[in-house]
């Protein structure tokens, strides 16, 4: 193979009760890669497509996630890279993540390394942690592995893949208001009640076996935060309209999409999920907040290779 | 039916990383219930065999459960309770629970009044709470419905069922020795830190993800306790002797049973159950502490009747 085009999703990290440890992927929106081949060594990148991100590879979330896989796994060759974002940064859907992901998977088919998505990760990671100054899996395994996803530990890293309900959408809501995920995280005390944080844990561990047994309904009624949102709603503006329009349109549940500002609900069926992104939109049109929505399917594929070039 | 025999099986809460809401049940060890109709109405303790406990209904615990289902479904006779205790107040592995269940599920087989085990559990809590003080349904919910069992939530009551892997053993040791509830409660602190909380949710999201896949690995991987164990481990003479004898025989996980002092060790297969229990033994026999030991499959069953007697 002497180039490959990939595709490395968006994914939505935290969900509801998972602060830091539970992501999920999703379909349709994500960043592109079309990675070639070259003579000269080293990671090259020609073009960064939607986003204005710097070129320099140690100065982007790719060229670093790439530099880190050639450190532990030296080419002859080189790679030029063109990255097509269809993630915006700050966007609270893992475009940091994307970034990360697809670049790694796509050097392992390259090279034919022939090392799993789990071994990527921790590549994945170095690139995701110039994105966030602090080492979160919850989107990178989501989007390179697909489906829902639960970081057990980080060192050493121990990524468990939970099964998806064949009938479980998300709709998710952008509103284009910048928000530092720093700042987002400012918000957050070094330490919570512990009463609070078995109630929280409870609802993971339900969450956990509702994904399971595919329970439509503990799904919902585990998808409870009382940890994180208290504290991140305010910053984020419309959040309890968005929330409270999701659930008046019987989504199973909503919440903040990763730091924010998105919002993301799951819901049960792709037109639930419809009626429940329109719900969202009408909230975001009658404040006059600029948003973009997605409605998509768990995406259990993860990170894929949509083209493979023998010939350049 | 005019007489029943029920045994309420001893359980295990806690179970590391699922402090006050994950629980298992265990089998071979409980009470036993003899329970007969009588003409005059009301309950009669007639006699509580293996542990000096107070005959009047609302000072024991299967009285107050036995009080609090009478008062929701009023019944025309009355009820004379033989209770044989089989697990000692104070050990650690859901004595007061027993009780709680047993007389709950009997009184509802011999009213003939319909209610799921579900159902039961509310009357259950209510005599749980004379004994700790506090409401927990981590031992009254495996104790009735059996295998382990997740409380989502207290009020309103949500107890999801987790399904047990065929080959999941527990050996238990329980040192004779004193330790209240409430003095292993005392040293626990009101508030956490958020990182270690994240960490002790992360393990229990897998713990039940490995109960649902029966990936013993991962069972084994997730059974730590970062946020209890520290605190009580120094309550529990031998603590540290007892755990590591257990993981030197190579059980999957072990922890502190409930409030302790029992220390419970879960395992692959009966055999290395029964290797793990000699292992902590030793170490009790070394140390002149007098401990009684269990080696028990998960009880799937939960509470049941032993014999329904139609003729008094």
């Amino acid at each position: 193979m002497e180039a490959i085009s990939v595709f490395a999703p968006a994914s939505v990290a935290n969900v509801s009760c998972g602060f830091d440890i539970l992501g999920f992927c999703l379909d349709g929106v994500g960043d592109e890669f079309y990675i070639e081949k070259t003579v000269e060594p080293g990671v090259h990148f020609k073009e960064i497509i939607g986003q204005k991100l710097p070129l320099d590879p140690q100065k982007n979330v790719a060229g670093v996630a790439a530099l880190a896989l050639l450190k532990q796994h030296p080419s002859d060759c080189g790679f030029a890279i063109t990255l097509t974002k269809g993630i915006k940064p700050g966007s609270g859907i893992g475009s940091s993540s994307a970034s990360a992901v697809g670049v790694v998977y796509a050097l392992n088919e390259l090279m034919g390394l022939g090392l799993s998505k789990m071994e990527l990760l921790p590549f994945a990671l170095e690139g995701e942690m110039l994105a966030s100054q602090a080492a979160h899996a919850d989107n990178i395994a989501p989007a390179l592995l697909g489906g829902f996803t639960l970081v057990r530990s980080l060192q050493p890293m121990d990524i468990v893949s939970i099964p998806t309900p064949s009938d479980l959408y998300a709709a998710v809501i952008h509103p284009l208001v910048e928000l530092k995920t720093a700042e987002a995280r400012s918000v957050l005390s070094a330490e919570v009640s512990f009463k609070d944080s078995i109630q929280q844990s409870a609802n993971l561990g339900a969450l956990i076996s509702g994904l399971h047994t595919a329970d439509y309904d503990l799904i919902s009624r585990s998808l409870v935060d009382i940890l994180v949102e208290p504290k991140r709603a305010p910053l984020i503006p419309n959040y309890s309209a968005l929330k409270q329009a999701a659930l008046n349109a019987n989504a199973l549940g909503a919440g903040i999409s990763g730091a924010g500002p998105s919002v993301f609900a799951l819901c049960k069926g792709k037109e639930n999920a419809k009626a429940v992104a329109q719900s969202m939109r009408e909230v975001l049109e009658s404040s006059g907040t600029i948003f973009e929505t997605f409605v998509s399917p768990i995406n259990t594929q993860g990170t894929t290779t949509t083209k493979s070039h023998e010939i350049l």
